[in-house]
């Protein structure tokens, strides 16, 4: 049995999060922070959790988490993240951090794309980058692990065998994304209103969204050699799930059985990636923890789709799936199978 | 040709408002209004208008208003409503508001139902309520109209036919309506982001929505008695439409074709509501100005239907028919029908 | 360990059963029916179901089903499940009826209703309506359940304890349901297109809708007098969820709080029951086996908030409640709570 | 004056047209035409127009269509088209044609992607595409106009200027396009249902989707060169709009302003094409004729956006721009603007 803490809990990230450790025989849930003075209780900010936990919200210090929690979730936006991350790791809190805050390597790269100066830099380059399907042995070990972006995993999982046998040329790789608005966060924005989002779907952040140094560097990672991909994002009229649209340039003549099959076992024995021979359908993956992989030919093209829950395989569900592993626990437990 | 100006041009009505007499050949808009003081051009708003209407968004006084326009929308929120109105009739400017200002009858419950005194209380209960299905012949000579809530005119329109002939019990009038979101305007809310409505339906204001005291009043003119309502408000999933299903109380024992013909014969040569034999269905009302009104029984008990679209006969669209009206244009110019 | 069979697998409820089921460690799922003669396999028929379970949707006769499976859920059209019923019972399987065959106590209704004349009558009247709530005790001993309606289910659990308490009128009792569409059933029909449903919202059935005699019968056992209800169901625009909004006339006056004490007593140790402060929102019980319900007053108007998941606790979630209790196990396994 | 005929008025391509030519002062409705043997009104068919047309849906042979109209929309399946059009062209009734019978100019092509034989072939080749905006001067005289396909003018409004100035490879050039359902047609099929369709996102058809070789054939002409697409269709949870995101390899070094002034100057003068600064959002086009495209740099990789209403845009709206080119009227009368 685990004590855990969630830090910043108003967020949907969160709210799946609590639901999955809820179902999570191995966890009791201890503490729940949000920036709120007045402490609220969890079913004012998430009213479907009534009568499931029996927690308020508070204002808590790294040091009073620690004191209650022997693990923590660092739901927080990022620049928040690594003003708290380093006192819980100090007190001996291990930490799956939700943020961006530790998943790039170089300070500068965060610098530039975040617009923050990193605070906590020493552990960038350091921290684990928690995609157990790519390096699962690094995570037990870890005291802090950075979880991935939502549109991060999907893309990645998507490319990652084709990088790693060299099947594709590591430049100029097309990641067409589409993803549910619940991506977007809970804070109140004209963008996200319901009026505005229903009935209708465009792109965003063309050239500037914050996945692209994320996505390109852990593919880097894979590949060995220095990937850039051109990433589009779409915000797509509905609540969950991400479709990842991928037009790499092959290598080399190979058919689509001998590529599904590079994709068989490089994920042979992972229990959340599914690759399947349908054309992903968000659907079939919302409210599981399962990456939906396929790749089909358009001509001499190929294209490689990906799709999953945004807010489970590409935040809570990873998380958990990450926890388990630092914990000891059977990496599916709690986590729809 | 008559020169409009729009005040408060940014929400959802106001958008509906450019689009239908941009469609009138007898109106040239020559002002729009918003509060912000950098003036942004009409499109950076509202980026359907691009090519369409070329005017800022200014930051005009009434008096500058009425300098350029003959005529004024107001679709201010309320309270800023009647702050310009008194001003711009004092300069000769026809005014339609859309906001609840000028709606009730009496001070007293405009202070209990919005919580703000009335700065212009001599004006209430001499105001025309432009629901032109029930007088018509007020609107043309009027210099002011009260522009009806869109729950309002969904409500009214299928109730006074029936309250106008004594067919039905004043009191306990159950109205179940549902709107779609659009009608909680554009300002960003917790309550009205995607993620928030989509894939969900609940009831709010239930016994405090302040289009319950405008129902009654506007029903007991036409009635005779004192109409009281019950009205429970439900926001769904759809930006538009409203469907009021409404639960009367018979008189006396009438059968579904006396009652149909009541309202055919109550609404002969009115051309935006039309009397139909199914169920009407938000749907074939979206985008038009008509009000879609049927009944039927279930058992014993009466059951009208009424629908709209919120912000075209709930909102805009009838302002344009008032404002037809009071400038001696077909009551149809503009309108799809 | 119980080995069930799912009969008419390819619907959308028994693919809420399915994925419960999965989830139920008690739980070996034997057999699944479909009336394909082809046997596709269960992930043809629902790829979100890939990898999760491995066995085809076969065309099986009762003899086949009881010979393999101890319990069988029935998720058949109406006819079809009293057809194959009785020779399940005469083998020895236990069975949960998700159609309506078993619901009603008289033949004679059942025929008014459902067109057709009942082939096992003998068992209308002593089969057990499994909902829990009302009736634990009847349900452990049973053979067959006959699973209650959705919208029977809403509509009982939020009058039952005013009607055991004598609170209100038992006649003329005002329910306007608004279900998502999945409630329609997944058999391609143009009035379930999502061109035709999304953006739009209408009732249907006025009057003549199925559940009408089920939610009469249910409420005047509880009663001990007869109730008739006015039942007006709308077909809202999203995937899952029932409100029901009730508008009940009080016997006595009372207070909303007394009445909310009357609902928390009537369902003090009911799981799955929560009588919440606010108004209940169908997305809050999205997903889960929970059915919040809430009263409010508007004026003097009593209105009563029902709202669950129609698959899950209005179908699949029931069922495999009442299959908990039939089997011997824990009332709440395998469901999320 | 124009007599003008519906050929299939059922689907939702003809309600838009039907709608848009109620619009249009210069046009009257005659006849409508569907294959249902009992003629229903309209009305029936599509409630919307209660009180707008009132005309039966009528099984009609070309001579007797020829015999009231002077022109027919054939808004009729593929195959359907062909088998009609013949006899009404020489009957002297002219047609434009939303089938895909007459936009290929090779029968083996037309056979190779629709599966049937060509049963007009000597009409390929010679018929004229009808995107005004390519060669408006071949439309006014013609008999017989090919509709394009809503995919197709979308993604071919996007990229023929580049090709026409030899900016992008002719090969190899990626479109991900999404659409609303209601592209997908309005028969009742499983894939289009509702609760299949909502809260989801895939693509479909790849590398076999019927308006590749449209685009193909079309932007060859209008290169010069053959040109060679990798077309990828999603179904996108909303009712109307494309947005098709476009990835085409540059010849040479030019920057995003040189490229939108080539926009401009290629479109000069053309109405519903607005190339515009921002990224296109399809809710910015529902409900207009407009196509609204821009370009963004993602690194090297130029991108190019394109959106329109697939009903409107890209069915029946530049029918009736098509309609208005032939028959001498302005080409923007009845279309909202």
């Amino acid at each position: 049995m685990t004590k855990v803490a969630i830090m910043g809990a108003s967020g949907y990230a969160a709210l799946e999060l609590i639901k999955i450790l809820l179902r999570n025989p191995e966890v009791e849930i201890v503490a729940l922070t949000s920036r709120q003075t007045d402490a609220p209780h969890i079913n004012e900010i998430h009213p479907c959790l009534e009568g499931r936990l029996d927690l308020p919200c508070e204002a808590l210090t790294p040091a009073q988490i620690s004191e209650r929690a022997d693990f923590a979730f660092c739901a927080l936006p990022h620049v928040a993240s690594m003003e708290v991350i380093p006192d819980l790791l100090a007190d001996g809190c291990r930490v799956v951090d939700l943020s961006a805050d530790y998943r790039l390597n170089d300070p500068a790269i965060y610098e530039k794309w975040y617009h923050h100066v990193h605070t906590d830099p020493t552990r960038l380059g350091s921290t684990v980058y928690g995609l157990p399907e790519l390096w699962a042995e690094k995570i037990p070990p870890a005291d802090l692990i950075a979880n991935p972006g939502c549109y991060t995993s999907t893309s990645i999982l998507g490319l990652a065998p084709l990088l790693a046998n060299n099947l594709i040329e590591p430049t100029g790789i097309i990641i067409d994304a589409k993803s549910g608005v619940s991506g977007a966060g809970r804070n109140p924005k004209l963008a996200t209103l319901y009026s505005e989002c229903n009935e209708s779907i465009t792109a965003y952040g063309v050239g500037t969204h914050r996945h692209t140094p994320e996505i390109d560097e852990v593919l880097s990672t894979v590949s060995g050699k220095e990937v850039q991909v051109v990433f589009t994002p779409h915000l797509t009229p509905m609540n969950r799930g991400i479709l990842a649209t991928m037009y790499p340039r092959l290598t080399s003549e190979v058919n689509r059985d001998e590529i599904l099959n590079v994709y068989r076992s490089f994920y042979a024995g992972k229990p959340f990636v599914r690759v399947i021979d349908r054309i992903p359908v968000t659907k079939d993956v919302a409210g599981t923890n399962y990456c939906d992989i396929s790749v089909q030919f358009s001509g001499d093209q190929l294209i490689v789709f990906s799709a999953l829950d945004n807010l489970i395989k590409g935040a809570a569900g990873v998380a958990v799936q990450n926890f388990n592993l630092m914990a000891g626990y059977s990496e599916t437990t709690g986590l729809i199978i």
